[in-house]
């Protein structure tokens, strides 16, 4: 079997089964992306866009991407934001390749840490607190982006969530009982306009896990693949795996996942927007669903 | 351990690790059923109920609740309407059930067959058709249900579909990406106003599969238990052991995905009535999505 189009070695099979080679693939992915950010109205002219970057192969995708749109587009000004949460054994690792691919495309690479924001790494919290890691993970990283986007006067925050990604949590808000949390999902959130919350774009919502670290290898992103080792034992870990051995049996099934909830979020957003509005945290400010926010509260229980 | 209020031995423990004896369950279940009866309004004073019963535990709980329910409030006129598609290892074992409490009930059984309406009986037509034996039979099933319900002016088409049924079919549709066909679920379905399709109520919809295999067992209304010989290679089964292994590891996950489901119900019902009239086959004249009713397509096949 040979690639579709050019009858040389293939490197990706498709659902469908159609085969394609480097190039083909290359072409294929990125044709892609564009089409996601084009038919969402993910960007637009005048953005200043910080990607969020943990130098992993979604992350590094997803700058280069954006890099290569905003130069064949309108030039839109970029910026990568690193959260360095602490994880010893992983971070640092990750950390060079973005430091690395910042550089060769010219893009200033901020770096927040929580040992500088919340006084300790995340090693040293999770000994502590006895807490979910993603759950803690999870709030002061996006605690932190969204703060430091605004104190950088971006217009979008870009992450690398992937296909696998959302269908993933649209299952475990399902299973959860978390509906609510659900329409704060989709290739575009937080449109609702707030000066506090920076809107959060995600380019590469159509892309496969699978397709995002095939494009990683052959652009040479990443150094090596190494995975977080905290994500080992989380909720999210065993709905990967149930989706992966799903997907085997029935190929396409995350795609119809995501497909029918993209029917649904528009319904749900607009559900939710009439009974709810943006509030801010009593402690920090800054915007929050309740009196005071996540991280505020874990902040309280790491002092203590 | 012993029952939450009798202080002798349970017969069921629930999620929440509450221990109910035989008689606690079954006031616990017959509550339920009446709580779900009244919260979605599934019975009017003056209806005149058909209950589709197959002779299995579910359908026949129904038989009797709504039989109770009916002579507590507004006695109600109940009919029982089976559907003997021909399986000879399974239904009519199940029949001799539904005819005995039935008689017990003094309820009128109408019992109308695959081979009376379409010439042949299930077994006989799969062997021809090669189709996937639920799909055929489920279609014609719905189909004389609601042409002999209607014949026999009814007003209310009530099935013993539980709260498993309904967690399977929501995945079974988000999986395979028919999210439309899953606005047409819900404790009540059909409530625009058609002359041709019966409402389709559900009065066990938050009962478990288990919860109500027990009330059945207790109550005696099934001989033995007998499962269809051919929902063993369904896709409906794989999901059904799916969903059984969730809630194994992750207790009260079938609520959580029913619960989620009813928040978007009224969101999808009204984005697609907006959008979908009722029509009626070219055929049969019975309402359909299309121009020919899957009935009549399958019927079609079986003719060649």
């Amino acid at each position: 079997m040979t690639c579709k189009n050019c009858s040389i070695k293939p490197v990706y099979s498709q659902i469908s089964g159609v085969k394609l080679c480097r190039s083909c693939f290359i072409k294929y992915f990125e044709k892609k992306v564009i089409k996601t950010i084009k038919k969402y109205n993910l960007i637009q002219n005048n953005d200043k866009i910080a990607v969020a970057v943990s130098g992993g192969k979604d992350s590094l995708s997803l700058l280069y991407l954006l890099d290569k749109y905003a130069k064949k587009y309108k030039n839109q000004k970029l910026i990568a934001i690193l959260i360095d949460e602490g994880i010893e054994t992983y971070r640092p690792k990750t950390i060079e390749d973005a430091k690395k691919l910042a550089k060769e495309l010219d893009i200033e690479l901020k770096i927040y840490s929580f040992k500088d924001e919340f006084s300790k790494p995340l090693d040293k919290i999770l000994k502590e607190l006895k807490e979910n890691a993603c759950s803690v993970c999870g709030t002061f990283r996006r605690y932190l982006l969204n703060k430091y986007a605004r104190k950088l006067d971006v217009t979008k925050l870009a992450t690398g969530h992937n296909l696998d990604d959302e269908a993933q949590s649209i299952l475990m808000n399902q299973f959860k009982g978390n509906i609510e949390v659900s329409a704060r999902l989709g290739p575009i959130t937080g449109i609702i306009k707030d000066k506090k919350f920076i809107p959060r774009i995600k380019p590469l919502y159509f892309m496969t896990e699978k397709e995002t670290a095939i494009y990683s290898y052959l652009k040479g992103f990443t150094s090596k693949f190494i995975e977080c080792p905290n994500s080992y034992d989380s909720y999210r870990d065993e709905v990967r795996n149930l989706l992966n051995s799903l997907e085997v049996k029935y190929p396409g099934i995350k795609y119809s996942i995501v497909n029918s909830f993209l029917v649904t979020l528009p319904l749900l957003k607009d559900h939710y927007s009439k009974s709810r509005k943006m509030e801010y945290c009593s402690k920090c400010n800054e915007p929050c669903s309740g009196t005071i926010c996540k991280a505020c509260r874990i902040i309280e229980k790491i002092k203590n």
